[in-house]
């Protein structure tokens, strides 16, 4: 007989992994969980960046096993009016959270949100200020014991979507931003893969041109190059360094894009 | 036939999560103990400092299962002539490390200190600089193949403790003062909702008046508020700010309360 | 019947723990393993830094079992022709991973080295750009279960070796070097204890005595010291303070070391 392995609950979140507010949330889910399997994706969005966790949740969820179950907090509303949910996308994978924008990648055609809200199964948090440890821990939990996700309260029909970074189409090309800088300091676009022309393109970065590369290495040292990168997005890179740093870009600066010649 | 679970064992250190010691440590824990789970509570206290190391044990400890064991180092005098314990609380859990005030919390009535000495269980370490990894993770390891702490060596009948930041009471409230700022910036402070008077209170830090209101999100944009957060302290808070970094202020601030009106 | 605990794989990149990119790394692992046992020995490799990756693996790895399996990027030349490797040191260790000198620490007589090249076990990553996750994971995926490395490739005969800081002997001692700096500020240094002179030992660092001392505890406070440290290496230290930052040194910087008399 083949074991079942044990659930798996990963956790992203603004806490800062040093900061013992994920330790607490690993506590209330192993007390309830014994077996518990649980991975970080990361403690490190910044304090309050919706978009990055959305986007830091979007290139991450989908490695894993449909059978994950994936906290997410990012939650400058904690406590407030604001909604907790579950989504489960239109592959089963179930996501717990506040709705605030934090799923808005897995808010697609075929996906549920429930509401966390009947008495029976979902808590109410003692203190309002911490509910990765005192409401979506035990509601994660309470998933990865089995539980099914429509017992946790009713659909919502209005799950809160954040603006989406979509590229604009303008004369001879696209026009797209840039979303986040990675460790290395590469700078991730709104321009995917699928949004490219075919053929040889023109990438300008704040003005700036980029050779386009097929790989980091590919470029020569400090030379400023656009290459799709492993999530499929347009990045802006400099080789062995920082474009952030080099360029002093982030967040929204322009990066368009033209079929070159 | 329910399975027991694998036994736990948690980690708090100063030695940063990227600088390798901890992945020392851990391989020690598992050479030792196959099937060992093992959770970070933290890497990222800051270095030699034994109240962020003994705060952040109280406020992640209890979140537990009680059988857990928990191994910390803060240890600035590795090597000398203090004492290494494992201390045992009053609802049995096992926390073992450097006796320098690190586990001050748990040093309660009901609380039992096994020095560790006995040369049967354990080690000599060949080097004195890294006792994490050479005496407490075989401790630990021991501990969790079920060692009973008694056999480590005879009782401390006088563990070292910190001198602990407790409220004064004043003219018309209470003083006490902040304790750390966590990644947030909010600055958790000595103040403890149990030492509170009822009813509305006026709070001030560094002499600057603080709203108290009920959670984060109650704030106005860049207003200074004061709440009881998810450890059950009074804590400073700017609203999707940093409080710390606003107010300039760290440990030691004065903070005071009280009744308003 | 003793359960065999399940496979372990342990992590190194200069990727950034909060970055997401170890997060899909783990996912492609638990995907194809799913009881896979995973532990981060450190993602804060400093980006390209291939001396840094090799000595934190050359520290870290001897104290795991060695049926683990040793998961190792730092790779500035992914994507372009150096080769992919899996290491299988005398002791039975595997390393995967670049061949880009990362291993060199494990390049030992009785280690051997075979290409990943097999198309039949070995994946043709779709994208360039992100190895750890389309190359190396699946790859140790398929190591920990049961795959032999033999079938990965044929044997590399002269793997990338990075020049490895050896001390030089000159007049009346050693000249050795800084190597790196860990969280505290220590300085760890080329110099090992097998290479030091017996007796007591006179320590320049940069032209500045440092005392030899058994353990950072016997130093006053303030004063510049040398020791053995928890690898083997001679080490600068502050009591308490960061010997980094006080003298302004890093990688290279001189360190010698005479008999004292």
């Amino acid at each position: 007989m083949a074991d079942v392995p044990s659930p798996l609950v990963t956790l992203t979140t603004d806490y800062g992994s040093g900061s013992g507010y994920p330790a607490q949330v690993k506590g209330v889910l192993l007390s309830a969980v014994p077996d518990l399997r649980i991975v970080d994706l990361s403690h490190g969005i910044p304090a309050f960046d919706l978009l990055a966790g959305a986007l830091l949740l979007e290139a991450c969820v989908p490695w894993y096993p449909p059978e994950a179950i994936h906290l997410a907090v990012v939650d400058p509303g904690v406590g407030t009016a604001r909604r907790a949910v579950c989504v489960v996308d239109a592959s089963g994978r179930r996501l717990v959270g506040p709705d605030n924008g934090l799923f808005t990648p897995f808010l697609v055609p075929g996906s549920r949100v429930f509401a966390l809200s009947d008495d029976a199964v979902v808590p109410q948090p003692a203190r309002p200020t911490f509910h990765g440890r005192d409401l979506f821990a035990p509601v994660a939990a309470w998933l990865a014991g089995g539980g099914p996700p429509e017992r946790l309260g009713p659909l919502v029909p209005d799950p809160v979507r954040l603006r989406w970074p979509e590229p604009q189409r303008e004369a001879g090309g696209l026009r797209g931003e840039v979303l986040l800088a990675d460790p290395f300091g590469n700078l991730l676009t709104s321009l995917r893969s699928v949004h490219l022309p075919s053929g040889p393109l023109a990438v300008e970065v704040a003005g700036r041109p980029a050779r386009v590369v097929r790989t980091y290495g590919d470029a020569r040292v400090a030379e400023l190059v656009a290459l799709v990168g492993s999530s499929g997005r347009l990045e802006i890179a400099i080789r062995e360094g920082s474009a952030a740093r080099v360029l002093g870009l982030g967040r929204g600066a322009s990066v368009t894009v033209r079929r070159a010649g």
